[in-house]
C-alpha cells in the first residue's frame, strides 16, 4: 500500500490527524458545493424531454413518452380509450386496441437526451383474432381495474392487481406486461395508474413535504429516517434549504450520516434505497431534483456494482424505457468512493478486495456503455479500477475510525469540489 | 371450490356484499379486541425471564441471559473485564478471558419460558496458547472498540466494526462471532454494545415516541410510514391509545392498511418487517409489547413460510439464543390468513396455490416444533394446510376487491374474535 499510513499504528494515527486538520469550517467546505448548487439552479434541466429537442430533427409523433397525470386525467384517458374502441366496433371494424410496441427494436438512444427513448409505433390488438383475443380481454379487464383505482383514489401493488382476477391473468407476468402496455397506451406513468411499487428507500435531512396531507419534517426523523412513500402523487409542498442531495448506496453509511446529523453542518438531503434502487426511490429522487433544482452527489462502493446502481438512477432500466423521463435523474455527480480515492485516502491494503472475474466482466461491459463513455473522467476511473483489479466498500473508510466518513472524508471531498 | 362465490360474477358480487354487511360498527367490531387488550394489560408478561422461575428448580447461576444496559453501564462492564484480566496477570495466571460457551449443547428449551435458554458454562480463553491467542487478541480489540463506541455514544453496523481492523479480523464472521461472545460475557445485548442491525421495518398508526430527541407521531406518517430505528436505545417516551398491534408480513398489505388509515377506525399500531424479520424490528416490537402491554395480532401468508416468520418473532434464532429474552415477543395471536380461512372466506380456487415439496417438508418439520405443538389450534391449522396441500398469500383477498382486506376481512376477524 502507498502513502503515509503504511507502516505503524502511530503513523496511521498521525495520518488521520493530518487529514482531519485539513477540514476547514463549514463555510469553506461548502464553497464549491454552493457554486455547484447555483449552477444547478441556473440550468435546472438539460434538454430532457422530447419537446426540448430540435423539432425538425425529431418531429413530434416520432417518439412516445409518458407523463404523470392526476386521477381525473387518467379516468378521462381510460374513458376515451373505451369510447374509441366502441367507435371502431360501430364502424364495423371490430373491437381492437392500438397498443404501442415496446420491444427492443423500438428503443433508440438519443444523444441529446443521453437516454433511451421509445419510437412511436403501435400495433393492433383485435379481440377477434385467436392470437390476440386473450390479450385484448386482459387489456379490457385492467382498463376497468385502473378506472376503479383512480375513481376510488386508492393505490395497489402489481401483485394485488394480479390477484383480482387470477383466472383470467393466469400468471403475474401477464398482468404486469399489459399494465406497462396500458401506461404507454394512455400516455401516463404506471404510478399515475395508481399501481405502485413497494418502497424500501429512506430519507433524512433538510427536507419537508406533505404526504397524504401529513406534514413530514425530515430533519426530525431520528436515525431511522422517513420511509420513502410508494405513491409519489401523494407527496406535495416540497421545500428545503439544502445545498445538495447526497445519494448513498448503503444503509450503513446512511445510518452513520443520520446519527451524526451530517445535514446540520452541511445542509443536504440524504437518500438511500439500501442497494439496488426501487421505482419509488427513483421517482422520489427525480421529483426532488425537479422541484428543488439541487445537485445530486453520489456515494457508492468503488466497484462495478456501485456504478451499475448509478446507471439505474441515471438511465433507468430497458423494461421501462417509455417512462425514463420521470424515473431517471441525469447529471448525478460521482463523489465517491472512487477508484482513485483508494490511494489518495490511503485505504489500507487489507480493506481493498480483489475483483472477481464477474466483476471484471461487468466492469469491461460498463466501459462500453454510453453513460460512462460520455464522461471521460468516469472512463478514467473505471479504467483505473480495472487495471488495479481492486474494489472497496464505503465501509473501508471505517478503518480510520467510525466517524472518518462523516467528519473527514466527506467534508474533504466537498471542500475540494472533488466530484466528477 | 366451495361456497357461494363459485359460480358466476353475480354470485361473487352478492357474496362480497353479504360479507360486507356482516361488518358492524367499530364499537361492536372491537368488543373482543377490547377484552383481549384488557387481559394483556392485566397479565402483561407470562413468566419470561429466569428470575420469574422457581428458584429451587432453576437456581440462579444455572443459565445465562443478557439485558439491555445503557452506555455507562457497558463502559463499566468493559472496564471491569479488563481490570479482572489485569488481576489474573498480576496473580501470575496469565492473560485470559472467561468466555461463555454458546454452542448448541448448551442451549436448552425451558418449558415455562417456552423458549431456548443458554446454560451457564464458560471456558478460558488464554492469550498464551496457540489455539486461543488470536481469539484473545480479537476479543481485546473488540472490547476496545465497544468502549470507544459507548464513550462516543455512536452506533455502527457489524460491517463497520469489521472494517476497523481487517488485518486482525481477517473475515467478518470472526468479528461477528466474537462480538456475540462479548455481549454474552458482559451480560448485555448486542444493541447495548452500540452495534446495530440495519433496519428495514416500518410502522404506522396510533403510536408516538421520541427518537434521538425528535418527536415522532406515527399517525402522521403518510402512507410510507416511519422507518423503524436501528438503535432501539434512542427510542423513548413511547405512548399510544391503540388497542392492539397488527403485525403484517408483507409491505403490500401494510400499504393497503396505511392508505386506508385502518388505524383511525380500529385503533392499532401497524408494523411490518417486509418479509423475514430483522433484529431492529423484533426489538422494536418487543419494546412496544413491554411498554404498552398490548396484544399482538399477526397477519401472514397462509403457508409454512408465514409460520416460520411468526416463529422468528416468537422464539428467535438459535444463533442469538442468549438474547432471546429481548428479541422475542411471545404470545402472538395468529389472526390470519389461516388455512381454515380459505374455505371460510371462499377464496377462489385459482388464488390458492399448490404447496411445493419444499413447502410440505417445511410444514411437516414445523409440526414437530415446540411453539406449534404448545398450541393445539395451531397444530390443527397446520395439519389442515398439509392435508389440503394448498397455500395462499394475503393478497389472495384482493380477488374480492382491493379494499376487502381492510374493510371486510380484518373487521370480520376482529368482530368474531377469530384469532388463535
Amino acid at each position: 500500500m502507498s502513502g503515509a499510513a503504511g507502516s505503524s499504528k502511530r503513523s496511521v494515527a498521525e495520518y488521520i490527524d493530518k487529514q482531519a486538520k485539513k477540514v476547514k469550517g463549514a463555510e469553506e467546505v461548502l464553497k464549491f458545493v454552493k457554486r455547484l448548487a447555483d449552477e444547478a439552479k441556473r440550468n435546472p434541466v438539460a434538454a430532457r424531454t422530447l419537446a426540448d429537442l430540435d423539432a425538425t430533427k425529431y418531429p413530434p409523433g416520432t417518439f412516445r413518452e409518458v407523463v404523470d397525470k392526476d386521477a381525473d386525467a387518467v379516468l378521462d384517458e381510460v374513458e376515451s380509450a373505451m369510447y374509441e374502441a366502441a367507435l371502431t366496433i360501430l364502424a364495423g371494424d371490430g373491437f381492437a386496441y392500438d397498443v404501442p410496441s415496446r420491444g427492443k427494436v423500438n428503443q433508440v438512444y438519443i444523444k441529446e437526451l443521453d437516454r433511451i427513448v421509445l419510437r412511436e409505433s403501435t400495433s393492433k390488438r383485435p379481440f377477434a383474432s385467436t392470437s390476440s383475443c386473450r390479450k385484448a380481454a386482459v387489456t379490457t379487464r385492467i382498463l376497468g381495474l385502473v378506472h376503479e383505482l383512480c375513481a376510488k383514489r386508492i393505490h395497489v401493488t402489481k401483485r394485488d392487481l394480479f390477484y383480482t382476477d387470477v383466472k383470467l391473468f393466469e400468471d403475474q407476468s401477464q398482468s404486469d406486461t399489459i399494465l406497462d402496455d396500458l401506461a404507454c397506451m394512455l400516455g401516463c406513468t404506471r404510478t399515475s395508474l395508481h399501481v405502485v411499487a413497494s418502497e424500501k428507500g429512506v430519507v433524512v435531512g433538510r427536507l419537508s413535504f406533505r404526504e397524504d396531507g401529513d406534514p413530514i419534517d425530515c430533519r426530525r426523523m431520528g436515525v431511522g429516517g422517513k420511509a420513502i412513500p410508494p405513491n409519489i402523487d401523494k407527496v406535495s409542498n416540497i421545500s428545503s434549504d439544502a445545498l445538495f442531495i447526497l445519494l448513498v448506496e448503503k444503509d450503513a453509511a446512511f445510518m452513520r450520516l443520520a446519527e451524526d446529523r451530517f445535514y446540520n453542518t452541511y445542509p443536504c438531503i440524504i437518500i438511500t434505497a439500501k442497494g439496488q434502487p426501487d421505482v419509488a426511490t427513483r421517482l422520489f429522487l427525480r421529483k426532488l431534483k425537479d422541484t428543488l433544482k439541487l445537485p445530486v452527489l453520489a456515494l457508492v462502493d468503488s466497484d462495478p456494482y456501485g456504478l451499475k446502481i448509478l446507471s439505474v438512477y441515471m438511465k433507468g432500466s430497458m423494461n421501462m424505457s417509455y417512462d425514463a423521463a420521470n424515473l431517471t435523474t441525469p447529471d448525478i455527480k460521482w463523489l465517491g468512493v472512487r477508484p482513485s480515492d483508494l490511494d489518495r485516502f490511503n485505504i489500507p491494503a487489507q480493506c481493498r478486495l480483489p475483483m472477481t472475474d464477474e466483476d471484471m466482466r461487468t466492469g469491461r461491459k460498463l466501459l462500453e456503455e454510453d453513460f460512462i463513455r460520455s464522461n471521460p473522467d468516469w472512463v478514467a476511473e473505471l479504467e483505473l479500477m480495472l487495471s488495479t483489479g481492486e474494489k472497496a466498500e464505503i465501509q473501508a473508510l471505517s478503518s480510520f475510525g467510525f466517524q472518518y466518513l462523516s467528519q473527514v472524508y466527506l467534508p474533504l471531498k466537498l471542500q475540494e469540489g472533488d466530484w466528477i
